[in-house]
């Protein structure tokens, strides 16, 4: 915490959200121009200035200059599909443990919104394999990581994963795609001893049948929940929920490889642990 | 991800979880010894054991032998107040941008459970300022953080916030407090220019005080949410919400320092970001 | 349930639904003829078909005959001003015990949404007494009672209840007005002894305002809650929520006056009987 | 709306209130005495007092007497089953636009919950038809029903529906069963032409069987949903949810018998009139 950080460098990831809250995400560089539907903002103008501040287009318009998130990062990734919310990657991380030094892999990459935040929480000593067999979404992925500085953390696979991870003993996988049910083997193969599988689905039809690839594959303590996140209007004098929310993105599935000493591993419920359970 | 880590050693943090989901998070140590309600365990015959094994007590009960995730952690630690849950924790660290190498500052420290989470994530370069006015809180604190090897990651202080921080710059700071309102003034002089102020607030009541009080002290893209889990029985073929759930744990409260040209931020709304915004 | 239900008649209420659900409600004439954007239907071509019909308009586009449930008759109501939703209404005359017979006082009209429902469920036997202090307002809620062929059990009054309602002894009131808390002694002076008192406000800061004046004037058994409605895709094979939902209407709270024998009603906790009640 | 009813009369329906709302539901007659776990209430002193008022037990404890609203009657009904909620029966009698004179059909009819709200709402012109396979399920709903003077606007049926129902034409029919599925042409042929069909389901597998059947068989305009109901404390200057809430009872399924022209009805989506819909 020193005052090197106070202010913007050459260099920085810069954060701007002007009026109405449109946001842009730029590297600073000396000579630089955000074109922006309200005006300009040259990026010499902002270099030095301290974080936080406010600054102006020629046109007048106003704008403040943040460092961004990893939520602000996330919701301005360029994207082709549909991406991973932070509500859902928020619990997916800390449910399944991941944090800095960890070694974690990752399939479908997609637009690489997880991968961002996977490569953010693993830090420089962690790592992220990430597949994708469709080479314009990797391409894109490549893109975004490298645009964040991000790039010398994930190794990048194209290609399918039915015959297998290259790694294995990872701490942690996860699975963003339609059939997760189709590579459990696969995924128990490159997991460690006891290692934590997690998965996103958005059709309940989706979660049965992984449901039954997990129970015949000695995963165990699997649980399977959802998020919601509900805004407020953050006037003090007039409290109440948006008109408005996001209804669902997916089901989160959790589910950890077990060494069980003969036979299936009969009946390990999940825990559920926030709830308490009635029996039907 | 070497073949070093598919074992448990010696001095390894482990968790045992037994039937009915009874979680029991120990340090292994030659001649340990675990008592449960179903027998005993001993550390000798647990090390050297692959992590996801399922080991027998003496009385011949099952348990499965896991490195803990920070959600395990989370939900095992030994407390004596109301703790954040992992639903919550995983949503503020990525809104507020909290990994790797961050300067974060906490009050109140309370049963250390964010604490934990927090010198979790921003790793062995980042730091944790922690503060806390009743000492037996912050002793049950230092022996939590201790007890997981975090505590050279954590500055813990004892006293009043409201003389002021001992930081500057911080990186993010979060207030788990009933009165938030009282120390905004603190929250500004401690935090970096722009950087993310955090709270969580049982009742809507407070909700409302804080709205005010960060309207008065230059914070702006002010948001207030909550996070919904709702669990699932893991049934394939009887798919269903869990009966119960927990409704509530507290409104979340986000807001970024700023630096105006001049004058009050008039009118800076709430983004939602993940709602659309209709006319009251 | 006889035969002569099963076929459109001569002055019935009408639903048409057309593709991607545009909806159209009509009272039945010869000679009448419906104007959709997807062309003209003529009543005469209407009168005499079975309900469940698919009819075509002059332009070939298929549309649905159906008699209009409750529901359809709330969500196609003409209005100016927002009205009380389906999922708020059912709870709402389910709590309040509200049924054939009774006599029931509502302030304010609005556009007659929630009269509609209550002259609905009162049936013949029972009677609606409604009061608004707009006269444009009142004068839409009229029309659409009419059009429904309910305004016979709907007593209309314009003006403000501050000076008091004209009836006594009412089963229930309801009051849909911003301020409530203002009035809650004139609800005292209507109800019969132990009747039920109900009200919607969209924020938390009304809601704290009518729970300080219930508490102040012999209400008891106070309820607050909130519904929420979320719909799935109805596909059996991708079965899943919708995307977004409406995230809030309106916060409901219900009081039953009471007669204490003396003094003030201490501490009379509100049930809330669908959730267990831990301590804060 | 008359003095009569400002008072308690022999014959009458009652609720009893006590400290921490335990409810007791009785027919008051001369002579009659209460056994609570807080002493004696004797029916003489009760009747001829103001609905609303506060009674004492011979021990001095406090009790308040209602006349029971339908959730009243609903949540305090002697069951053996999972019955049906206020949450979910108000948004059905909405939806499905149950009222006074109409003609309904129930199965099964379990401890006679929805077969009370139905019959209430109905009222004296209305009339329900209800089928139940097991003969102490009958008896207990009959019980039920005769307590609450409702048993004349019921017909009991004991048996299978799979032979189909005695009544054709009803305005609506409800489907309380755990296999809807195999009743769907039975249904049709007793349900009056686009008279609304409904059911509740626990699971996702349930509803996913369901939807199939509902298509093959000329039933449109499906809606599936579920009710959430959270409760908040009423303290006006605590205001916050309770801390536990009931998660999930059911998946509430509509749809509408239809006469399409010719050939299956393709496409004809749901609804979801308050959700808008984007694309997966």
């Amino acid at each position: 915490m020193g005052a090197n950080i106070k202010k913007t460098q050459d260099g920085d990831l810069a954060l701007l959200v002007g009026r109405s809250h449109k946001t842009f995400i730029v590297r600073l560089s000396p000579g630089g121009k955000i074109q922006t539907h309200r005006g300009v903002l040259n990026h010499d103008e902002l270099i030095g200035r301290p974080w936080g501040s406010q600054v102006l287009s020629h046109q007048g318009s106003s704008f403040f200059l943040f460092q961004p998130s990893l939520a602000d990062l996330l919701l301005n990734l360029p994207r082709n599909t549909q991406i991973l919310y932070p509500k859902d990657i928020g619990f997916i991380l800390v449910t399944m443990g991941i944090g800095p030094g960890m070694h974690v892999i990752e399939a479908g990459t997609g637009s690489g919104a997880f991968t961002t935040a996977l490569s953010h929480v693993v830090g420089q000593q962690g790592h992220v394999y990430t597949y994708e067999n469709r080479l314009e979404m990797q391409r894109l992925a490549i893109k975004n990581l490298s645009r964040l500085g991000l790039e010398n953390r994930v190794t990048f696979h194209l290609g399918d994963i039915s015959q297998g991870f290259d790694q294995q003993d990872a701490d942690a996988l996860f699975l963003d795609l339609p059939n997760p049910e189709d590579y459990i083997s696969q995924v128990r193969a490159a997991l460690k001893p006891g290692g934590f599988f997690g998965s996103i689905l958005p059709t309940t039809n989706q979660v049965s049948r992984l449901l039954v690839a997990l129970g015949r594959q000695d995963f165990a303590f699997i649980e399977v929940c959802e998020i919601l996140l509900r805004y407020y209007k953050a006037t003090s004098d007039r409290l109440r929920p948006t008109d408005r929310m996001i209804a669902h993105t997916g089901y989160l599935i959790f589910a950890r490889s077990v060494h069980p000493i003969q036979g299936p591993v009969e009946e390990i419920a999940p825990p559920n642990i926030q709830a308490d359970s009635e029996p039907d």
